[in-house]
């Protein structure tokens, strides 16, 4: 095994072949003060752009799983929600996330638990290191960009499982509450440096809990109380209704696979020294690892379970590996993160078949994907890192479902003795969008 | 309100709790000319490669929102144009564009008119300090990728309109014309230094009407000598003709939406000092908030108008609101940016079926789009710069419309007389695709 | 001609109306060490990512050109062989790709030919200057990320020529030993340092040679064994098998066009110097202009010698620009790029209908575009390089060639001997999707 050892500190030879390892200490130059933010502030551009694409990724994916008489109406939710996510977390949710110790409710000493309230305000044009928010990090424009990206994410969660049968208004109303509200109070408990960050010293890295999860947790609430799609559960059968465009759905999955480096890799929060670039490169690596893993073990195990290895599953897989990894894509070595993925593969394969047992309706499969399998990467922690504490991670991730949950189901039974969230039987059997928008997605390609 | 004050020089905490806001003058160190010069050119190429992406974005909005027997004839267009527009800019826009006072007609001091001739030559390979084009700014490799980018995107808009009824090859012979001669030669009048930019003052940051009115000016001009697609207009009625395939227009949006982070951000033009970057950092932030406003507006007043919200205003409505925040997306503040953008999103709303009244065939609605959200961007600098004058913006926008709408014209003109710009009826019935191409989008699915 | 020259050294002038040109040596700064580290690990990270879009734009270019009975499949085949790839070059293939002198057989100075057996290990997490693998270089997670992808990519190249017929388990079977075992080994030969390049002196900047031919030589050897599609060729006639989605195609190709800007541009493995960035930048506009000329040359050629522009055609033909500026992005002037990727064009659209009359059955032109573009590219080094010989690059091709296609043939008799490679008469006829997986990609959608 020496060799391998020896081989351990590698690097590629092309075009450097005099470069050697380094035997000694190495002279080297800081990053200037300003080359740091610049850095610091390119990779949040960098990586909100690539989690921007993620919504994408969610409207192409959603739109290829589910039926071709729905699929105006899902691209119309995506859109509009990530939208109404752009304003909401300007509005509200980006000071409530990030408080910056000016607490509603608590302190950084004794835990904080509601931040502050206020409109976001990006520094002045042109602005000079005196006057930059905070000169040691980065922009605070890229911050905001990359952070408004997360919130919409965990909002493009919840369209998914609810396809097919909510209504629009509902469920943008429940999105701009999610985005606004929910989502940036949870995550000013760690991300904020709340009490889940100072009291249990909570560790998830890129959001397997804080965004993965609390989409899942809103995404469940809402099937709970909407019920299944018509049809669904029959004389104790379940009936496979079947996605009407599967490259759409493999689009979509490497959509959110790319958009994937950046929400991993971005969360390092800073690339302007020689640890923190290395560190955003292994992230990077470790992430496709995960993403890698999940897929296969989903192609393996549809393979062994029913003969046929399963598409669906596969991008799932995949999707669920990924989920898996976000909790630490940086402490796993290559093998540990594949591995990790593979388990999120393996969760969404059991998963998806037991939540029909529940006879719980999740046409995309968001909730193995985003809720289970971000319960695996939160505790996975554990297994890389040793600063988690098992009660660290186990803890904050019954508060933030509870919270997101009990939340969540308040609001979707507000909506619902309201306004109503269910189109009506014959709109949803006619298809969502004829009934409710009046546009077909397709309206060329007879229906067989 | 003092709450929101204290808030707003407000950073992320997360991974930095010790670091707190600056409070007396911050000592730093610049990026090394080096760096700065590394940044400039990689905020190019990476802004380069964003534009480019809008290629994708037009073809796959286009290739949905005709219907299916002309969709390949779309791909075509959308691609040969993109590479035609390449050689053009190459062989002749880039110099005409940026004459660096070499002007042909004109001068610095005088006012340039018309730019110089001569192919694009990059640096030699390994270049030197010294020998670089210009040190203080940036690889004239990265600048060409970029500017050509824009280029291209111009032609862009105009293929939409013209959809579904206009011949390939004149269709191309503009586009040459277009993005060799006539988009460079108004460009340079701004963004060469050419008069617009010393006589006038005129301030269009990324390019609202140097870029998208020009398109929608092109577009307009082609479209009123072409006249309407059969059957559309009859006995005082419009007759919808229905975009084939939405989940691919979304896609398109999707893409514009990423690649215009881009487009704008990439018009700062450097980010190798703390305000260049911050400043990139607010265009991305801004960017995508004038894209959330101009879709909200067009879900909200489609709805209210129609008592059903219409995703292809939604997804005009974006497109719409990123046009108007193009002209000036640095200096709105983030709430400014989604007014600003949500205008663009109402006038789209209006102006589709304004055009429609007057009988002007835009079959993906680019001009609304592109030339009156460009018109209103472009004015709508007024609100947020006060370095804007009101006719220092009016007369350039009614001076390239003019000029484009008049050249264009001209050159349309000159193509119906000579070769012909429209297919014949019964080629427009059957389809472009297999009347001119002999070959089906999609030829297996069943038109119903 | 003078006007030119003096044009020659020339930048944007946007807002910046008081630079001038360089007239005497220029003072500047250096990055510092920890800068040019991170730009060059930042270059390998945006390049990768680049990169991982191509494996979308492979299943997406590949899904629309088959039949829709066997999209699903292409899909299943597309994800998988990426998974696969990502395990096989993390396990085998980054430490035989580069041994670091390390070599099996041979050494760096008698000529390298079998490198090291090992997992990838990627440094420390928050490792410092010291400990990093290679200071002067970049940080080995961002190569290995960058180098993977390059590895994944020519294992794509293979799904496309076999599709439609191939089972699934052999396909990735075959895959997994190509990536973990073909490609590194030769890629080491070149890349790593191996005898290709100490002995040969030859020259394959991004890969012409050690991606794509490597990746056309594998699939001729199976389309080969495997044999033409059922009823492809009839009594001595070429029966058309039409794409399913040419704007899944197209969005394919403008995925793989965007994507080759990360693996040429990031092939020159630094940009942490003048030099170094305004490179990457030529080979960005090289690039472009490349697959510019390419789609152009099949336009014209397809409408001169068939009355009529073919689409799929002008597809291969950007992409068969692209595969032909590979292994030279640097050094040609953009007009010589142009040219080089005009005769890749010319070379698909004589190329395929060649293939077809040896009834070579390749389903998406792959051959013609990774193996005869990726010919003419390697040689067309000599054009514009003066260190390349022709013995210099004619040998090496020839050696990857009977290597990769022997191995390869040999691999894939043993699976057809064994385990069998092609699907039964009827599921070929039924179509892969439901034979073989029991899902289809459309199934909504009658087909006609």
């Amino acid at each position: 095994m020496k060799l391998f050892k020896t081989l351990a500190p590698m690097c590629a030879l092309i075009a450097l072949p005099s470069m050697g390892l380094a035997e000694e200490a190495v002279p080297g130059t800081d990053a200037s003060s300003d080359s740091i933010y610049i850095f610091n502030s390119l990779l949040f551009l960098i990586g909100g752009f690539l989690v921007f694409w993620m919504a994408a990724g969610f409207a192409m994916l959603e739109a290829g799983l589910v039926r071709s008489k729905n699929v105006t109406m899902q691209l119309t939710k995506n859109v509009a929600l990530f939208a109404f996510a752009a304003v909401a977390y300007y509005l509200v949710g980006y000071n409530l996330m990030y408080p910056l110790g000016n607490w509603s409710i608590g302190s950084d000493e004794t835990g904080g638990y509601l931040g502050a309230f206020g409109v976001a305000v990006l520094e002045a044009v042109g602005v000079t290191r005196d006057a930059a928010d905070d000169y040691g990090y980065a922009a605070t424009g890229s911050d905001f960009f990359f952070q408004m990206m997360f919130c919409a994410a965990t909002a493009s969660i919840v369209s998914g499982t609810l396809a097919e049968r909510i209504k629009l208004w509902p469920f943008l109303i429940f999105t701009v509450i999610l985005t606004g509200i929910i989502y940036p109070i949870q995550a000013s408990w760690k991300w904020g440096g709340g009490f889940l960050d100072s009291q249990y010293g909570f560790l998830d890295f890129a959001g397997s809990t804080v965004v993965h999860s609390v989409g899942g947790w809103a995404a469940l609430a809402g099937a709970l109380l909407l019920g299944p799609r018509i049809g669904k559960y029959k004389d104790g059968r379940v009936i496979p209704m079947l996605g009407s465009n599967l490259p759409l759905a493999t689009l979509g999955t490497f959509i959110l696979w790319l958009g994937w480096f950046g929400f991993n890799g971005g969360s390092q929060l800073a690339m302007g020294t020689v640890g923190d670039v290395t560190d955003v490169s292994r992230i990077f690596a470790n992430t496709n690892a995960a993403a890698a893993g999940g897929a296969i073990a989903a192609l393996l195990l549809t393979q062994a379970l029913y003969k046929k290895s399963d598409l669906t599953m596969i991008l799932n897989g995949a999707l669920a590996g990924l989920v898996s990894i976000t909790a630490e894509p940086l402490t796993p070595t290559l093998g540990a993160a594949t591995l990790i993925g593979a388990v999120g593969g393996v969760i969404v394969v059991f998963a998806v078949p037991f939540l029909d047992k529940l006879k719980i309706d999740d046409v995309v499969g968001a909730i193995p994907v985003h809720l289970m399998a971000g319960i695996w990467g939160t505790m996975a922690v554990l297994l890389t890192n040793s600063d988690a504490t098992f009660m660290g991670q186990l803890m904050p991730i019954i508060i933030v479902g509870v919270f997101v949950f009990a939340v969540s189901f308040v609001l979707w039974f507000i909506l619902k003795v309201t306004m109503g969230i269910r189109v009506g039987e014959e709109e949803e059997i006619t298809g969502l969008d004829m009934a409710e928008l009046g546009m077909e997605a397709y309206p060329e390609f007879k229906k067989g």
